[in-house]
C-alpha cells in the first residue's frame, strides 16, 4: 500500500514511545520542543542501521525497530545517563503498512520501557536505513566517558559477550550447533538486545571510564584504553561466556565471537582499585553480573593473553567499511 | 581509498562546524554532552537527504553537505529558535577522501556561519543517505509553531519562491530558458539554500504561526492552515517571483514552480492584523523581503485564486513517496 509521507508519520510516529510531560511540542511541527530541568546537561548520540550491513535483509521489522533504538540507548547507558527523547530518520523503499506497524511496535515498546518519547521523525523513500538520534540527561558534570581510565584501573565486562554475534551467525546459517533452545536464545540476543541502562546509571560515580560493547569486546576495550591514554592487559579466559554460547559454538569459536563479534550491548568499564568495594556494594552481581577481565596499563600496548600465552585478538574491532 | 570508520570520523567530523564553549564532550565518545543554559527549552528536528530522491546522483559533495544542514537549520528558523548543535548520520557506498573533504567543507562552512557545532557522527557503508539532527535553543515558551494561526491572520511569504525548483529543473535539463547568469543563480538557490534564521528570530513574538517552505508553497501553506485549524485564501498573483525565475521559466511555469516546487527554504508565516505594523518595524523589508499573499479563514477550505478565478494548486505538496 502507498501512503503519503505526512500520513505515514501521522499514523505510526506521532505518539511513538512514552508520553512525557516535558515534551512541549512533539512530532508534527517543523521541530519538537522539550523542557530541560535545571542542573542537567544534555547527552546526545546518533547511530544508523543499514539493511544488509547491520542486519540481514528481510529481518523482522519488529527487531529492526527494537535494535535501532537499543543501539542508541546503549550509548546513553555507557555515559551513565538517563535517556529521554529520540528522533527517528527512516528511509525505506516502499511504505508497507504492516511492516511499519511491526517496526513501530518494536521501537515503541522499548521506548516506553525506558520512558523515552519519540519527538521527531522523517520518513523518506530509498534503501532501508534507520537512523536514530537519542537524547538524554545527566546531572551537570556527572557522566561516564571513555577517557577517564588510568593505569591500574581494573577492567570489567558486564553480562555475557559473544552471544549476539553467534546469534547472527545462526540467523545467517554460518553456525548450527547446540540445542534449539540455545540457538533461539542466541538469536534473540542479536534480534532484541537489551541496553544496560540501569547498570550504567549505577556505575556513574564509581567507574572511571565506560564504553558499550557494540563492535566486539577486543576492539571496544582498545577504544576505551586509547581514549584513556592507557594500554591494557586482558585475560581472555576471564571473558564471560554463556552456556548457550559454549554449547552452540564450542570453547574456541565462543571466545572468537566474544572477542571480535559485536552487537552484545553489554558495558565494558574500568574501576580504580580503591573503588572496587563500592562497585560490589552498588552493583549486586546477582542482578547485574560482571566480571573483571584485566587491568589498564601505562603505555599503549594492548595484550590479550590466555594463561602465559599472548593471544592476538583476531579482529581488533568491527570495521563497517571493511565489512 | 579506504579508511576505517573510526579514522574517517576522526579526520573529518571531530572538529566540524563551530567551536562552542557549551560543548562539554564532543565527537568521539559514546555520546556527546552539552550544557543547557537556564530558562531555555531544547528545539530538535531531523531531516534526511537520499541521493536520487532529494538531490540528483553525482551532485557536488559540497552542495550535499551544505543542503543536509541547511534543510535542518530551516526547521529551526521556522521555530524562531537559535541553532546550536548538530549530529550527522552519513551512509555512503565508499569512503572517498576528496568527496568527504568537500562534503565536510560544505556542511562545516554553513555550521560555522551559524555558530553550530557538530557534536555527533555515525558513518556507515550503504547507499548515499545523509541524515542530520539539529538541536537549538529557545527561551522557555517562546517559539513559533505551525498551529498558532487564527482566522483573519495575514499570510506572508519571505524572499522569492520557485527559484530552487527551477534550479533543479535546470540541473536536470528540464528547463533551459534565460541567460546563463539567471540559470546560474537559480541553480545556486537549489544547491546552496540559505536558511532564514535571522528572519525567524525576528518573527518570534510577532508571527502567530510559521513553517518553512520545503515542499512547495501551496502544500506548506496548507500544512500551516491545517495545523492552525483554519482554511486560507491565497492570491497566487501575489507570490514573490524573482526576475531570474520569470526570465528562465516564463510567468506560467514560474508560478507552478513557486506553488508546487520545493526546496526554497523561505518562511511562510502568519501575523494577526493588529501586529502587522510591528512586523514592518521589526523586519525591515529591504533587508528581509516578504510579501502578503493572503489570509487565514474560518473553515477548512484552501482557495488559491488569481484575480476572480480559483486556481487549483496543481500539486498540493511534495510527496516523498510519490516522487
Amino acid at each position: 500500500m502507498s501512503l503519503g509521507e505526512f500520513e505515514l508519520i501521522e499514523r505510526f510516529f506521532r505518539q511513538l514511545g512514552a508520553r512525557r510531560a516535558d515534551v512541549v511540542l512533539g512530532v508534527g511541527d517543523d521541530a519538537a520542543v522539550v523542557a530541560i530541568p535545571p542542573g542537567k546537561s544534555l547527552v546526545a548520540a546518533v547511530d544508523t542501521l543499514v539493511e544488509g550491513i547491520h542486519f540481514p535483509r528481510n529481518s523482522l521489522p519488529r527487531s529492526i525497530g527494537h535494535r535501532a533504538l537499543a543501539v542508541n540507548l546503549s550509548d546513553i547507558a555507557a555515559m551513565g545517563a538517563k535517556p529521554t527523547w529520540a528522533l527517528l530518520a527512516l528511509t525505506m523503499p516502499t511504505a508497507d503498512e504492516s511492516w511499519l506497524a511491526e517496526f513501530a511496535a518494536g521501537l515503541g515498546d522499548l521506548a516506553r520501557r525506558h520512558d523515552v518519547a519519540v519527538i521527531g521523525g522523517d520518513t523518506t523513500s530509498g534503501p532501508l536505513t534507520v537512523s536514530v538520534t537519542i537524547l538524554g540527561l545527566a546531572d551537570n558534570g556527572a557522566y561516564l566517558a571513555r577517557s577517564g581510565g588510568a593505569p591500574g584501573d581494573r577492567v570489567f565486562v558486564s553480562g555475557a559477550v559473544g552471544e549476539a554475534a553467534a546469534g547472527l551467525a545462526i540467523l545467517e546459517s554460518r553456525l548450527s550447533g547446540g540445542s534449539a533452545a540455545a540457538r533461539e536464545l542466541l538469536q534473540r540476543r542479536f534480534l532484541y538486545p537489551e541496553p544496560q541502562l540501569e547498570l550504567g546509571a549505577r556505575l556513574n560515580g564509581i567507574a572511571s571510564a565506560a564504553i558499550d560493547i557494540s563492535d566486539g569486546t577486543a576492539g571496544d576495550i582498545e577504544k576505551l584504553a586509547r581514549a584513556s591514554g592507557c594500554g591494557a592487559r586482558i585475560d581472555v579466559t576471564r571473558l564471560p561466556l554463556s552456556q548457550p554460547l559454549l554449547e552452540c559454538a564450542g570453547p574456541e569459536a565462543a571466545r572468537d565471537f566474544a572477542l571480535s563479534g559485536g552487537d552484545d550491548y553489554e558495558l565494558c568499564f574500568t574501576v580504580p582499585q580503591e573503588r572496587v568495594p563500592q562497585l560490589s556494594a552498588r552493583v549486586p552481581a546477582d542482578r547485574w553480573p560482571y566480571r573483571e577481565v584485566g587491568v589498564l596499563t601505562a603505555g599503549g600496548e594492548l595484550e590479550f593473553f590466555a594463561g602465559q600465552t599472548i593471544v592476538q585478538a583476531v579482529r581488533p574491532g568491527y570495521d563497517h567499511f571493511g565489512h
